[in-house]
């Protein structure tokens, strides 16, 4: 099935952001047929300086191919690398009212939380409906917050297609994201990067092992036995182990004289070790900006490929097509 | 200057259309550079008949290009057939706020006028500035109620200009159309396809004929004098006369004898004798609506031309140039 995920630029990846949504886009490669773009049309409804959003873009673009993203055998672009999307959501916008997006739960989360209330902001779902309506998407991936959004999504496709009486828009199944791993942040609330409480992967190793070794735990003294519920260390350990690692993570956090300092060290390691190949790549791929361009270029081809037949066809039935 | 103006293409252009529009637009051609495009994606917030739309399209064009518009002096095409405008409008909605477009009267009045509350209506003076950011325009004739949509215009190109700290957008200036002809309709009421009391220059001569004397008038007998004042007959009349004109139709109306019957068929003279080259005009080119498209191609190619190196420019600016 043709599987559509795309994710902001809006900076460095995180733990959080690798565990809940970039490991599982990459592994649908194994099954499914990926289409997989940057938003950068999205991230300029929060990033609003130029120079950080086109170097966030690149980053972004290195981060995904550094962790295993397959050019050759998914498409990956910068969505503004195919405007034809920007025209699919104002005809869109006239399939959806006002009352509807007023509905959606993010955009008042957002402002709720001082984004500025921007018409981009507010017309942001409409413009995700194009986006997995343009490329013909069977399965978009979507966290429960992003749930409502492919509602309005299909609900948009639906109404298109009556109002033209024909099947021009294929209508994606969500797929939804039950058990994400929640990861939490050095201080144990989600990892954020506007709680500032986050490891990057991509760090260097001076900062990696700095961030590592500020994980908030209790003060039980070295001698004495740990707890490993609510600890945010062993939640954060617990990613990159198997039930057998786990088991043995407990008996450790168990043992009188395994200080945190001594266990928080083995996180490092097992990080580093966890990310090393991603790492060399990505320090590789990161000194040839061009090669990233030309990738990325080569995928927006192939996105707009799919993407043109479809908006003729759209406006043809809509009466674009004089 | 450049003047830039566009219409939509929602249906037969009437007497209130010509005089409060068309025709000031096409005078521009004398002392400007006018940029005049047909504004297929706006009607698409009212017209959902994809059928209908392009029939509109290609009825509009040959409207305009009967009325005197100049292909060859003028730009002239059709919205849709520079895309670019959606990009631009996606861009700029991130530099303008929900509750600033909340303001906008046009849309409330369309609202309570019964309209659906689309998206698309909602956003439609963001897509107005795109038009009119997009092509450079400097002077942008407006009626007294889009003036505040010019005012949105240039406060978006202000924000965006602050943003990117450089002058990449052009300043509109307004050129408020302050003594716009009034033309009232067949029962005195403002002349409007949804009053149903319009009259369609280009009708049959026969249905032209019917139209023009269904004008309400009062029950002044024949050999009385006739008040010209708050008739509606005398004002549609007065339209197509000037100063001497006007006052050889004001004695008549004072003439006992002359009944209404006679200066409503010597209007419908002066209105077929007015519009006869247009007419001819019209009736020969919508013979050929390839030529149509023909015409409405090459203008949209050149306006394509001033589009695309504006469209780099902000794209530059704002961080999609990676």
């Amino acid at each position: 099935m043709r599987v559509l995920s795309g994710i902001q630029p809006s900076g460095r990846p995180h733990l959080g952001n690798y565990f809940s949504m970039m490991k599982r886009m990459i592994e649908y490669q194994k099954t499914d047929e990926l289409f997989c773009f940057i938003a950068s049309y999205h991230s300029m409804t929060s990033v609003t300086d130029g120079n950080v959003l086109a170097q966030n873009i690149l980053e972004t673009a290195a981060d995904f191919l550094a962790l295993g993203l397959d050019p050759a055998k998914s498409v990956f672009w910068v969505q503004s690398d195919v405007p034809e999307v920007c025209e699919l959501a104002w005809i869109l916008s006239n399939h959806i009212t006002v009352p509807q997006l007023e509905l959606a739960h993010s955009y008042k989360d957002k402002i709720a939380n001082g984004l500025s209330p921007g018409v981009g902001l507010f017309s942001y779902p409409v413009l995700m409906a194009a986006d997995i309506l343009l490329f013909g998407s069977e399965k978009v991936p979507v966290g429960k917050d992003q749930k409502q959004h492919l509602e309005i999504t299909r609900d948009i496709a639906e109404r298109f297609n009556k109002r033209c009486d024909a099947e021009v828009l294929v209508m994606p199944q969500p797929d939804i994201l039950e058990n994400v791993a929640l990861v939490p942040g050095l201080d144990g609330r989600k990892m954020s990067k506007s709680y500032n409480n986050v490891i990057y992967p991509f760090e260097s190793e001076k900062k990696l092992r700095k961030s590592i070794m500020a994980i908030q735990t209790d003060s039980t003294p070295v001698d004495e036995p740990k707890s490993y519920t609510d600890s945010v260390l062993f939640d954060i350990y617990s990613l990159f182990l198997d039930t057998p690692g786990k088991s043995a993570l407990r008996d450790r956090f168990q043992t009188p004289g395994e200080g945190y300092g001594h266990i928080k060290q083995s996180l490092y390691e097992a990080v580093l070790d966890y990310f090393r190949i991603a790492r060399e790549k990505r320090a590789a791929i990161i000194r040839r900006p061009d090669d990233i361009r030309d990738i990325l270029r080569t995928g927006a081809e192939r996105a707009r490929s799919v993407a043109r037949p479809l908006i003729e066809k759209v406006r043809q039935s809509s009466g674009l097509a004089y």
